[in-house]
């Protein structure tokens, strides 16, 4: 086996997951992942937890869903159980084919979603992770040949997360501090409250309440939000391209979108329910070792020089104690570029000018 | 998809699981056995069953147990929850490589085995149905090409169900009628206690009591055992072969025993527990569809013309209500050929002779 799946597994499981002797870990095993699911098992055994794998391939639930009416049991008690009763939720996504489920009809999806909020909400709960094993599928998508790509993954991953944590950590400061957000590009002038906001200084771990492997982005949960903004990085969603997304909001709800390409796919989750018209997180990209684009968007969203929204669901993390920010069923992320004409202030303070930061050398040249 | 699939897949859900809308289900699925998988997710789906698919892949077993020294924690709590709110669970059996656990040392796999034994006992408490999909690697077991095999499956999977109980049902009367089974074979001379027990009519369903897709044989939990019986249809257990396994049995313990070919294994299955040396099933194989040893338990000991016993585990059906049987972790399956010089009696009277069975028209001929 390829050595770096095993150094991949033991980020995954000690930096990302803190995983304990005794911890219950479930093992979410996408179709084409085999290898580093192999190699992540065998680093939960020497570690001494309990494993559970399932089983989640695109292909095995496109045919559920397609079986299945539009009416679902509420959160069924065996999956239920299973979340409730674990400590860690490892996810290993990859695929064969990222548009496995483009023909699974929209309220189909939306109503497994929604019938499936507590299930999710108790997954929230775990030491959860997400990644990725680099497999063809993802390859394509990015449009890189397999090694490359891997190549792409790797460097994303095998890296000193502890020095990047202590540069995101002066922007978690300006934002923790601070109370309005204002982003202006060429297509974009948006004002976002911040007020009593915790920023997470997102490190690829646990500790850092941080989800993701790779990260390398500080993400908030705006309160209300005003204006237009234009997401120019495109992507996939729900196997549907998107372009040129436009989202216009008044007092913090969208009063009108467009888009390109894939509106009919943004009017779906919009439509998902009343919070998936709110935001729930604004996010600025700082991982500068991602360095371009790969339709992906466990990637995307950490790549320097950007910023995302995500309608949708907010993480607790970044909220008050005991308040709970906007619900939803959904949580997407839409992406800017912010590497030319483009201005991030907190305050009235430029904090980010054409991608760079005030305190880069090459800020304001 | 070849649309045999679909009809085993239908077989499952609707003729063995007896699936029902708002059913729990667990759908186990092995590597190699996608294809299954997707077709029985459908099937699932269109029965408004909910679904929750684990990933049994006996690599990532493999990887885990090595990993994992040999103190494992009692029955993890996650896991023992999701089987406890199970209604049904499929196992859906195949694999890359039969022999991919053949380097897990033996008191590992033993350790796992006992630490499990509560999760085992709630997955009985369910409708289970243990079926194969088949793979090349089953395909090289058996020494048949993967289409021969194909073909091999699908004609002792996709029949008539109805018809095979009632003709089973004959020695099922037999023997809950019966006291005692003797087997005489050339290297056999064993007595076999069954008084109050209730043989099952195994007919792959749950309503039959039968767990397993393809099935056709009637079993009962004998009680006491004595004598000298040679097991003499090789088989490969724990990725090991095993050949002409002899066992000696006094007041119902094995005392003796010796194998041509894999005694290290047979030890290691005898010193699991107490129950592993006592045994836990008679049964008799009616499958005349079957036709030929394929070196897998879950075809073998349905072949017409052979019997087996196990050692380990009995289950409950066979029992009167209340009392329980055999207790182990284990529940080994060992096979004898009657198809020459071979009597099965019961009480005195010969039931089967060569093969074949007193009802049948060349009976003593």
């Amino acid at each position: 086996m390829d050595p770096r799946v095993h150094e991949h597994a033991a980020i995954l499981v000690d930096w990302s997951a803190r995983v304990d002797p005794e911890d219950n870990v479930i093992l979410s095993v996408a179709e084409g992942v085999h290898d580093l699911a192999v190699a992540v098992a065998e680093a939960l055994g020497e570690r001494g937890a309990n494993l559970v794998a399932t089983y989640d391939s695109d292909e095995l639930t496109r045919a559920y869903l397609r079986g299945h009416g539009d009416e679902f049991d509420p959160n069924p008690a065996h999956e239920q159980a299973l979340v409730a009763n674990a400590d860690v939720y490892l996810r290993l996504g990859g695929g064969r084919n990222t548009t496995a489920t483009a023909d699974v009809p929209g309220p189909t999806r939306q109503a497994y979603r929604r019938a499936r909020t507590e299930i999710r909400e108790a997954r929230m709960d775990t030491d959860w992770v997400s990644t990725i094993h680099p497999t063809r599928s993802l390859a394509q998508q990015a449009g890189l040949s397999f090694e490359a790509y891997q190549e792409f993954v790797y460097d994303a991953i095998l890296r000193d997360w502890e020095s990047l944590a202590d540069e995101m950590a002066k922007l978690k400061t300006i934002l923790d501090e601070g109370s309005e957000v204002h982003i202006e590009t060429a297509d974009t002038d948006l004002w976002l409250s911040i007020d009593d906001r915790t920023a997470v200084n997102s490190a690829a771990s646990v500790d850092y309440d941080s989800h993701n492997l790779p990260s390398g982005e500080v993400f908030t949960a705006p309160g209300n939000a005003e204006g237009t903004v234009t997401f120019d990085v495109p992507m996939t969603i729900n196997a549907t391209r998107l372009q040129d997304v436009r989202l216009t909001f008044e007092s913090g709800e969208v009063v009108d979108y467009s888009a390109e390409q894939g509106q009919a796919v943004l009017t779906e989750i919009l439509d998902t329910d009343a919070g998936a018209k709110r935001l729930g997180e604004l996010g600025v990209g700082m991982n500068r070792g991602i360095d371009r684009v790969t339709d992906n968007i466990l990637f995307d969203e950490k790549m320097g020089e950007t910023v995302h929204l995500a309608v949708g669901r907010a993480y607790d993390a970044c909220l008050p104690d005991g308040e709970t920010g906007n619900q939803s069923a959904v949580h997407t992320d839409l992406i800017t570029d912010m590497s030319s004409e483009s201005v991030l202030s907190v305050d009235g303070d430029v904090v980010q000018r054409d991608g760079v930061f005030k305190w880069e050398d090459s800020f304001g040249r």
